[in-house]
């Protein structure tokens, strides 16, 4: 578990960071469309925000979100979480060696619990890993909109090596 | 279980089938936003299409379909399976009789499989109701690509009354 | 919402808990096969315990738990929450009128993510209500072992009313 | 994809299901304590039955069986589906060279439906394969009564390798 190589420098870091919203706000065309930006990167509670648009409605009488929104944003939220738990454990490497790191990562499966109708102007949802092996990772999240209303947990099983 | 009246004619289950097409594909905002368009109308194997965009992409390097893009099909034809079945059972309603059943509607909670790679030009899921009961529903769905390659699996229960 | 009837008293609260530990302790039988203990009566932590046995070993050459143990204790420990927050819901009923609740009470669905091997001595199981409506409830678990090890989460939906 | 080796033998596979019904039978204790018994050995639709028994009942007034009974049996009977695709995959191989292959086998996750009232006599659990890869398996599983009532479906993930 020790590693002789000293950890990435805080300018290091912060190219990780960069690259991270690169990915998860742009790369990923989808993220993009749906208008996600990166909060907090860190594994107990990395953040994605979102503001709500009507082309996000699922339920048109009462302008909720779709859930299918829902559980795109869980399934991004947990994926970061899990992201920054791997920066963590490799802290090691540098920004391009981490990235190097995601070839084969992809969600195995995403549970959605719609708790509450999806409204509100602004959402967050948040991340926090639960285990991070080898192989597969899981994450637990939550969505809450701007008063703070919980609208949905979801839970997630990553392959991440 | 035995109704006097007679079931609904073949012109007012035309209108029923007009009223579902036009909720999917344009009222449910998210719906048109992923392009979404109804097949069949079945309980035991309601479909959705919708064609491959660069905006649903969820991994750049390879154009592969965002999680949340397969959840989202996934939630919407497991709900349109259900409406289904709720038509067949109440057939000798009208279509605004039968419509006025959705009120509370929605979806308590969805697992998603990611089974293969979100690749393809034409994607057809399938929704087949496993439980109708007075007040919960669920059902199963499956995503497959045009080669009729199995790409997710899906297991939602709906709130139906 | 406001009751004009008086809380129960600590009398009758108790009488409550003492019907919830003899129900998930006796009457289902299943949890008494398998040793489960009732701890703390809590919407936001209610508690199951119980000890390792041979007989619920699930993988013969590590001494771990069956998938499924941690499967039934979790369901029943996030019922018992549910349970809980009805009764504390309908805090001016009986003991006995809050009982006459759970005629429909069961479980829609249970989702079980497995993190860590079930390897202990004594577990214990903490449920959380994250959302009581008239018709549905649902609740968040975890399962630890006794060095505090997280085992397992869930995630599951109830009737409940 | 093509192999040098000649496929097992008739008295090989023999070898090899007895040790498959040995291990799910009597070697995984709490599947014994349970009744467990193997019946169809097929990645396409293994089957695990077993009786309705006093101890297993979850819900005292009307004898339906308990959920965690429910999710044990579902566990079992998708893990003995993908052990089944694994043999087919590697049919070259002897039955101790197949069981070489589960030193990390493992459910990742596994979701449950409770779609109807655990009741009957006897129960019938078949699984079928979704998905085998390199690390990551899935299933789908059903149960049944005597009476062919679906009374629960399963989906799970498995660490296969």
């Amino acid at each position: 578990m020790t590693t002789q190589r000293p950890p990435r420098s805080a300018e290091e870091q912060a190219r990780l960071d960069d690259t991270y919203r690169e990915l998860f706000e742009r790369m990923i065309a989808f993220n993009q469309l749906l208008g996600m930006k990166v909060g907090t990167l860190d594994p107990d509670g990395s953040t994605i925000r979102f503001d709500m648009r009507a082309e996000l409605i699922g339920h048109y009488p009462t302008g909720r979100l779709h859930g299918g929104v829902i559980a795109s944003v869980l399934d991004a939220t947990g994926g970061l979480a899990l992201m920054c738990a791997i920066a963590d454990k490799h802290r090691d490497e540098s920004a391009a060696q981490v990235m190097t790191r995601f070839g084969r990562f992809g969600t195995i499966d995403l549970r959605t619990d719609f708790l509450r109708p999806g409204i509100g102007q602004h959402f967050l949802a948040t991340g926090r890993v639960t285990r991070l092996g080898g192989r597969i990772g899981s994450a637990q999240m939550t969505l809450e909109n701007e008063a703070g209303t919980l609208i949905a947990t979801g839970s997630a099983a990553y392959l991440v090596g």
